[in-house]
């Protein structure tokens, strides 16, 4: 599983540079900790972590139960597109919460197949 | 450990619901991304989401190091009531936020349940 | 892996102890549920809470990866940092927000060694 564990550490990354743009953008909007809210820039680039945080709770399991019952290299290949459609994500939402859909949609997709998927493949393996 | 992986998935899949119903909730009481507060209804999908994700993040392994240590039937049988606490923990929570306690104790007991005793299964495996 | 299970569980019930003093926090201050604002110092027990959630995300997953492809004790050593590294960061946070930087060092670092190291080892075990 060398593979997902590629792909998960990538993601983990992602979501630490996506912390830490949060960090720098309470200093450039004047929002000090701990409010989460009081500039609407700084509340897009805390809504894109707090998002991705949501996502990553589910992604990462799935794409193991996925690598596992289904196959590595698919896992790891909806993974990639989940990371490339977090920055998408990141980049749109920034400009404009209401370009936030694209990449919304090809990080949420690859989720919901590698959950069904791993789902399906741990059912299987039971009967 | 199939059965621990069905009700990882299942979980998860749960966890996905409450989220689409906060974008739901979104649209119905008028609260537009990125604001995560403007109405007191919407205001409680948001926290069942929010408490569900910090319950998760210790649910799942914990989940997985109860499986291997201890016993993996029970585990999918506490991981079972989590799932079923959670649904009453939403339906309560919205209904009244102090009717929210059934459901909480319902899905936190069985995550106190599955950690301590994984613990404690870790702890004699190395011992 | 036993060792990395323990350091786990032990950060785990770090987190739930952190959230159960959010709970205590919501009675003392007056901040009724849903709300996650209303009074500085509650506000600051729930960003210790939301920011400790964030990092395990990362932590556990980088943990396992680090404790597989580079070395187990080192990585449940790494992990024990993280935990005391927390536990200064709640009580910097609370007596005031500018002291939390010795306990965000000391688990952010564990974090990042522990994630750079298990995607060197993961890149170097696929080739």
């Amino acid at each position: 599983m060398h593979m997902v564990a590629i792909v998960t550490a990538l993601s983990l990354l992602e979501f630490m540079a996506f912390a830490m743009l949060v960090g720098w953008a309470r200093g450039k909007y004047g929002v000090a900790a701990p409010a989460t809210a009081g500039h609407p820039v700084f509340e897009r680039y805390y809504r894109v972590q707090m998002n991705t945080l949501e996502l990553l709770v589910v992604f990462i399991p799935a794409l193991w139960l996925f690598g596992h019952y289904v196959s590595e290299p698919w896992a790891a290949g909806l993974g990639g597109v989940f990371i490339v459609g977090r920055l998408l994500y990141l980049l749109g939402y920034v400009k404009d919460p209401k370009k936030r859909e694209l990449g919304f949609g090809l990080s949420f997709l690859p989720v919901v197949v590698l959950l069904l998927g791993g789902l399906y493949g741990a059912v299987r393996a039971l009967f």
